[in-house]
């Protein structure tokens, strides 16, 4: 961690020495000391990183006025109990993805990734220009929490099979590894949903215990060596386009801040959001070039009338969970509106140059 | 300016009161005072708002350490003169475009667009985690600068335009007002590139003394009532799909800050690259819908063999500038590199996610 060393040399020093135009003060004498409870393996790559990349990003824009201690999953909680952690105030911050917690909250699921939902960029405007993060904010205000987007995976892959899905019927009693929304779609498409943590995805795919696993990406998938265990990798990701990470902060520990380390905290959550998408994105890249040329991995588009049948279930899907409650109305209405905007604008933009440029 | 008057008054509230944990210091007294010059029109909607939001970010994270007095083209110095005035320190910060200065580095223009290119989004990875912000540093510290990306406008639009544009043919002759690297390669189609500044476009092209005109996408065109002086609006912007705008920093006014607010500072132009591509895709969603349903505005798709010929012409005069000097060819290199694994993965990704949701 040679960069965390770095930044608390620096504050020290700036204490000791006082060179700066406005000197540093008595701050690096009375730390705030924050706990970060996170969803993730520690570092594991991409999610732990970025969460790691925001604690220190903190640490350094407040001087070290802050310090920020990061756990790994099982390390301080379990993974799915980051939200209750963080709302009673045992970690003032907690790295995850809202749709983990639908047991609270079924409209959380709508802040991380929708099937056939926004992409990465999409879902920044919906959240930060859009009105969404005022959504998420309400969502998570009964339980003494102030959500913030902190991390974007981009566009994921469709998953890996060892059967060809040529049509519909080949997902009919397929058991897959896939969560939340996009593994409901699957079950009403005939498949058998099932929700693994990420570190029993490869025995069960080698062992048969499942059929197909859905996770990431080239990036995380490669580390996994899941092309070990499965002949196929289908795109695209239909059922997570751009999943949002979420960084969450105990309300009452963030208002104690002063008004700068508030800003501090909320903004570096913005910069650790753009951060891992490019991340995923770079990594993807080399990644995907590794399994194709070194691994020999065979790509496979899902045909369009297997597409068209997802889509259909997932707009069925999104209606009923929708219209369980006002406030899910509420927010679907405003995803959905900014969905079908987005769907025209990109039409002319990012879809149009994309087919061009890579023909 | 609301949000400045609340920001200055908490930095004043939290001095007075002192209530943090860490509380604030002697800073409020001894204020760093900076100013920023801009290539914008004061104010100019998604550009000049997108560099008062970075001067507002520095001040709020800095609790008023540093304050940032934002001027706008002409204001302190014309436009074009912002790189020499931060060079030499007439002020600390500036806010434009790289590609801007091809009259200092021909290299400059890598940095903010390049025709049949990268999105914003690969543009984001390229220079945080594909080593392109090594080779921008590299670029502008003989000037005492350090650039940071600042802001991005996504895919812009192909253009206005007064006849329909079926084949290279119809590019022959054609008076365009269009800047930079897409300027040349419409020249090598046989048209006339034109460079004129925002204000007089629409005037230009009113009275005939342009043929046509790209400017940056719906937001920004429905503002300045171009679909009022032209019949058809044209996509892909090929020319520009993904355009980072800049933030650029007198090295010695930020190596005098202390290492926290050296960090505030960098990490705010972070902020606001990736706030500035929020504001343009929502605004965008909203604007293309005005421009289509309340002004009948035509979209047409530039076709395939004119796409794939700009494309052709892209290459050559990409690889022409290349060859001019070593640190130009080095920087096509990584970004070349970087644009072909970019097609692999959007392939799979992004393209392919957009077109089977978009339909």
């Amino acid at each position: 961690m040679k960069r965390r060393d770095f930044i608390r040399g620096a504050a020290a020093g700036a204490v000791a020495a006082g060179t700066g135009l406005a000197t540093a003060p008595a701050q690096a004498a009375r730390k705030i000391k924050w706990k970060m409870v996170t969803t993730w393996p520690k570092n594991f790559p991409g999610l732990g990183t970025g969460a790691n990349y925001l604690a220190e990003l903190i640490e350094e824009m407040s001087g070290g006025r802050i310090q920020v201690k990061v756990f790994g999953a099982t390390e301080l909680v379990p993974a799915f109990e980051v939200f209750d952690a963080v709302s009673r105030g045992t970690a003032q911050l907690g790295h995850g993805a809202a749709y983990y917690w639908k047991g609270k909250s079924e409209a959380a699921q709508f802040f991380t990734a929708v099937p056939f939902g926004l992409t990465a960029q999409e879902m920044n405007a919906w959240l930060y220009h859009g009105g969404g993060m005022d959504l998420w904010k309400e969502v998570y205000a009964p339980f003494g929490l102030v959500p913030a987007a902190a991390g974007n995976t981009g566009v994921q892959m469709g998953g890996w099979f060892n059967k060809e899905i040529n049509s519909v019927a080949d997902l009919e009693g397929l058991k897959m590894r896939i969560p939340g929304l996009g593994g409901e779609v699957l079950s009403r498409a005939g498949g058998t949903p099932v929700s693994l943590p990420g570190g029993e995805i490869f025995p069960s795919l080698q062992s048969g215990a499942i059929d197909a696993t859905e996770w990431v990406g080239p990036y995380n998938d490669l580390a996994f060596g899941l092309y070990k265990a499965a002949k196929y990798y289908y795109y695209p990701g239909w059922h997570e386009p751009g999943s949002t990470m979420e960084c969450m902060i105990n309300k009452e520990a963030l208002e104690a801040l002063d008004p700068d380390l508030q800003s501090v905290v909320k903004n570096a959550c913005r910069v650790a959001n753009q951060d891992m998408l490019a991340d995923f994105t770079a990594r993807n890249n080399a990644a995907l070039e590794t399994l194709v040329t070194e691994h020999k991995v065979e790509l496979r588009r899902f045909p369009d009338d297997v597409l068209s049948k997802l889509k259909t279930l997932s707009d069925e899907v999104m209606a009923e969970v929708a219209a369980k409650d006002p406030l899910n109305q509420k927010i679907f209405d405003s995803f959905r509106k900014f969905r079908d905007q987005s769907v025209e604008w990109s039409r002319l933009a990012e879809q149009a140059y994309l087919n061009a440029r890579n023909g």
